[in-house]
């Protein structure tokens, strides 16, 4: 802590989301003290980034763990290495906030468990495509509002670009970035649990496929999930690597959130052929048809109230338990796959 | 036949679809020669309707069946009811068009196939989800000139409006109706097997649930199931029948077909807090994004072929082993579903 702050600390910046976990707990009134990378090259261009935030460059990790001030430490390293380090972090006195997927193994999830249990730390995760999204927050609103009444069913789709040639080179070996299902697939099993209220789910289907990137033999470029909730809501969602080049943006992200009363339709990061920018809303519910765009209106509260709740020691940003079973469902999706191309 | 135009005559008025075979097939070029329903109110309320048509009413169904001028029968009887009058329809020498689902049960289809054998008719249905949706044909079109690639996925959304006070008592039996997988789930699964280009696929999981109707024990409002296809594509599709009352149509449809190298978008009955017109057709390739309203630029071509197959005893329309395959697959996801509330 400094002058009643959270310190944070940045290490790992194999995954372009570290920008946006840094911005989102810089915004939200954290000093982020220090960064590292073993790659020196990616900790410049973070620090030239982040000038506003006077990050200053760590020697190296043992600097960051070592240091008493440093409450948080945020990483978007390689998905296999995410679990030693959290627990390193968090047998330092640290919270921990980390890129999604959380981990990549059954047996990782246990031994981070034994380390909560243990050090009573935080392991906090970045399913962005929820916690960093207008749209996102929105449908969360209208859905605690009772708009559409008891939400039924969540849908979703994660299809995101490629650009093969930016990717390094974990990203197409499965131990190390994990299966589709478990890399994109987390923030739309995150999103079904957020949704609809359930604290538990089983997979009862999930398949993947490599339908066009046989030069990559490991990559899964198409995956799909049924999951069925605890309180009977239902979930599908289906990822993909298959944005056409046509696209004006990375990705064409859906989430649709049936009620028994209504439905919502999150159109996240582009309106297809009618509006580029992102966060369009459109619901029905008994009295009619809605649009809103919420780019710049709603913002994004977790990102204090993870701040907060590391002062205070509480889980009003996300439960630890829901942070971890959204990967652990994924992990579990990911491993009963069938293969069907 | 009378003056080398088909004649067809119409029984069987039990779910009004029976108003868009008989538009279709007329519209077409057919003499629509007769009409019988047991119900003489039907019957009448028919008649008034397709005064273009100058339909007269037939004493029975026997009248129908045994006119020798009579080619083609149309029928919307009740779901369970439709294979036994089909039968009797070919084993009298004619032709027969009837509405989805075809078949309630595997025995049915296994008379139903027996008798096709045996007399070299056709057992022809009416998916007029996509056969009587101009956005329905155009996507088939953009997919077979390659606009998206191979079809990966095709993912589908059928929801309904319920009106419970306009359904007669049979809609509520399930053994008159046939489940909703099997009755508003044939569509979804007709449209899987002709975009992708399958004449087979397995049924990998199929769920169904009543979350807001326990006043009708039998229904069920709530149907998602997913296929493989015998190529490697995949299909999800959900159908329901909550539809809020503030939607502007009686459901909004969509269809979502990926590709290797594209995705289509139907937005079929309405364009949600857009357009309350139908047959919006969204698309993006690797050249851009796409859209069109394609309502009255399109047509049906579906019901000229039909009777151009019912004449030349061809296929173009539609082959009768695509029409059986698509409700015997709805069969299957019915009689093997799970009931998840």
């Amino acid at each position: 802590m400094r002058d009643g702050k959270i310190v944070a600390a940045v290490t790992g910046m194999d995954h372009g989301h570290i920008n946006g976990m840094t911005e989102g707990i810089g915004e939200a009134g954290a000093v982020i003290k220090w960064a590292y990378d073993p790659d020196t090259e990616k900790t410049k261009t973070f620090l030239d980034h982040f000038q506003k935030f006077q990050v200053k460059e760590a020697k190296n990790l043992e600097q960051i763990l070592e240091d008493p001030e440093v409450d948080l430490v945020l990483s978007a390293c390689i998905p296999s290495q995410r679990a030693d380090l959290g627990i390193r972090v968090m047998e330092a006195g640290k919270d921990y906030f980390v890129d999604k997927a959380p981990f990549t193994t059954l047996e990782q999830l246990e031994r981070i468990r034994k380390a909560i249990d243990k050090t009573r730390r935080k392991y906090m995760v970045y399913y962005s495509e929820r916690l960093h999204s207008e749209a996102g927050v929105y449908a969360g609103k209208l859905v605690k509002d009772g708009v559409i009444g008891d939400v039924v069913q969540v849908m979703g789709m994660g299809p995101h670009r490629l650009n093969p040639e930016t990717r390094p080179d974990w990203f197409f070996h499965k131990e190390t970035y994990g299966g589709i299902l478990c890399d994109i697939g987390s923030h739309q099993i995150e999103q079904f649990l957020y949704y609809s209220g359930c604290e538990n789910a089983r997979v009862v289907n999930s398949q993947v496929g490599n339908y066009c990137h046989s030069q990559y033999p490991e990559m899964e470029d198409f995956g799909e999930v049924s999951l069925v909730g605890e309180n009977g809501a239902s979930n599908y969602f289906r990822v993909d690597w298959l944005t056409p080049d046509g696209l004006s943006t990375w990705g064409d992200g859906r989430t649709f959130i049936l009620g028994t009363k209504g439905y919502i339709e999150l159109r996240k990061y582009v309106d297809v052929a009618r509006d580029q920018t992102k966060d369009h809303v459109y619901w029905v519910d008994e009295k009619g048809e809605h649009r809103e765009d919420v780019s710049g209106k709603v913002g994004y509260p977790f990102f204090q109230e993870l701040l907060h709740d590391c002062i205070d020691r509480t889980e009003t940003a996300m439960t630890q338990e829901h942070a971890l079973k959204a990967g652990e469902l994924c992990v579990i999706a990911q491993i009963s796959a069938q293969k069907i191309k």
